[in-house]
């Protein structure tokens, strides 16, 4: 039996570590959902919600769920059987939710890419203007691929749309994205936005959101796809017990109403700053580690990496999972294992949600004194490049 | 502002209290599931869910969702749209199943019940016999439907699809009878039961479960209905990403891990007799009370009555809502209002879950003081009838 002594850090991107504050929040007995308190709770959520989502006009709708359920609610409410969508191909996680869509039976086309590059805008807008029938119905992206660590530029996407005057639905999978980047959902016109709570919202897993336009509204009203539990009509009608389609995850919700707070606290943009400034500090880290050519970033081009994971590519002759395996065993820090094509040959960072330089730190030097104890070539200007950066970016001496 | 000293006691049916050792359990940071002790965890999940189903060939499934989510897992594997099912009507609850598998295009036909009796199997023998071309696909059957507090006799209607050869899946809403009430999936050839986590499972709401038989496998696989997230197929391949179709609802899991053990300790059967015993409980205090006339039970049938949940007739003058009110604000007790058709004229006692004498003594003295408070006539007899169950069934001193 191995013994624990310290803190187990979980740097894989999602589920992410939780608030202390959340978790208590959530350490709460059984309430009645009917009371006026508790009403006035769960309605609370929702303006809340809007902010976060940055949309001011339509909804969004809180499921007992994970991720993949979100991916589901997205698509059975404004995609038919039979409907046409494009996903840009991004990394596992596109083609993971177009494998929800082609199982709920609609038909995909994929924007090809390599999984080392961001999605190109320019190709969808040729793609929209060869659809001179207009038979796509949407435009499935995904803000971040926690796979391949892609960025994809979701304004410039929404200007794709726009040039070429398409009038798909414009959908989002904000799940590694909402609480750590921006988006602007609505005035970057985005019809749908998936997020989880796992992610850059501080929650366990178990609760999905889906942020909603008038427009996907619209759809959804008209769309004669049977459905229930993700129904967004039956939703939004005024009795509270139809909100959640039953009973809400009530100890997860009060987590919510936590993480709202906290949200609001530190502002959402001072939190994409947080974000931005321990994103880059791994990356300095990244960089140093790669200049003797042993690892390398999946993401050459500096600005299409995302800010709340790194995926790193190991050398050939260790593998991904080796390193991950040794700083978890040995270094008690969990990373994430590389998935899809590129199981065997990356692992990755995490770097979302509650989270600060000290542990960003922690995180790093575990991981180089792993690649150290395997004999993978990294040099020593790893962690000195980080402290540079953090004290570069840290707020002046009174 | 209202000023709340001593523990609030909620007593509606669901959700209900939770074990302070399963919200400390969930009391717990982020993990990453792919971690080998993670994934330990998860799989023994099972094994011990299928014998709280007391199912042995067939598998167990765990969904982050409602109960309401639960219906519609259960559904959409094993109906398609056009599909033909009967429902007894039990309630507001079978209602609320069949209005959940029409959503999804099934074709349901009722068997006309009051909401006072428990459903007859010799009528479904009835109508299954007239069903010579075998059209019916399934029967949906609440087993204890929460609004009426009726009791279904899940066994007594396995024993009437038998009779009459008839082979239409037979599904049951367990969601306010497992772990409470005796349910034998494997030997009382159930092929789909629906569970959620905050009813006798003693957890947060948040997670469903279902239980599918061979025969249930089997349909489903042949079932060319589209979908994703409830999909048994896809959860029953050997990619751990794949059992929950996407990340796990870790905390509320932790929980199960813990309710799960808790079960084991007791013994399912001690579990039932300990829901017997406490349901009597709170009938002797409605029978004492209803002498004088000015309340009764919803069900006049006392072996129709559920272990779990008792509902109960106000007077008209009062009304069921004015009674819970008063509780809940003057007395600290929140019960259940009643549902659907009798939401004027009802209000229900939840005992089901982590429940003990004093639990119940508290909220049946909760609720005499309410009636007299609100002049109701109720006499004086209630609680010593509850003080002499208790002492009458209680261990013999040593």
């Amino acid at each position: 039996m191995t013994l624990h002594r310290g803190h187990h850090f979980t740097q894989v991107p999602g589920p992410t570590n939780i608030p202390e504050r959340v978790l208590n929040a959530m350490n709460r007995q059984a309430v009645d959902f009917s009371r006026p308190d508790s009403l006035a709770m769960l309605e609370g959520l929702y303006p809340d919600l809007k902010s976060v989502f940055r949309i001011e006009a339509g909804q969004v709708f809180i499921y007992a769920a994970n991720g993949h359920g979100g991916w589901e609610a997205a698509i059975s409410n404004v995609l038919a059987p039979g409907d046409r969508v494009l996903v840009p191909e991004t990394g596992q996680f596109g083609r993971g939710w177009a494998e929800a869509a082609k199982a709920l039976g609609v038909e995909v086309e994929f924007l090809e890419g390599d999984w080392h590059r961001a999605p190109d805008p320019a190709a969808l807008a040729e793609r929209l203007e060869r659809d001179r029938e207009r038979a796509i119905k949407a435009v499935m992206l995904v803000q971040i691929d926690t796979a391949s660590s892609v960025n994809s530029d979701v304004a410039a996407f929404r200007a794709a749309l726009d040039a070429v005057g398409h009038p798909a639905l414009f959908m989002v999978d904000a799940i590694a994205a909402l609480g750590a980047v921006d988006l602007r959902q609505g005035e970057w016109g985005v019809d749908v936005a998936v997020a989880a709570s796992q992610k850059a919202l501080m929650l366990p897993p178990g609760l999905a959101f889906v942020g909603a336009s008038e427009k996907a509204l619209d759809a959804a009203r008209a769309n004669p796809r049977e459905r229930y539990y993700w129904d967004w009509t039956r939703r939004l009608e005024r009795e509270h017990y139809r909100w959640f389609c039953g009973t809400p995850a009530l100890q997860l919700i009060f987590g919510l109403r936590e993480v709202l707070d906290m949200i609001a606290e530190e502002g959402l943009e001072a939190g994409h700053r947080r974000h931005a400034r321990l994103a880059e500090a791994v990356r300095r880290a990244v960089a140093a580690w790669s200049e003797g050519g042993a690892l390398a970033f999946n993401v050459p081009e500096p600005v299409e990496r995302a800010n709340t994971v790194t995926t790193i590519r190991a050398p050939e002759a260790v593998g991904g999972e080796a390193i991950r395996r040794y700083c978890r065993d040995h270094f008690e820090v969990s990373l994430g294992g590389g998935l899809g094509r590129l199981s065997e040959t990356t692992f990755r960072i995490g770097h979302m949600g509650y989270l600060n330089p000290p542990m960003i730190l922690g995180t790093l030097g575990a991981l180089e004194a792993s690649l150290k104890a395997l004999n993978v070539p990294c040099g020593d200007g790893g962690l000195a490049a980080v402290t540079d950066w953090l004290a570069k970016t840290a707020p002046s001496p009174d």
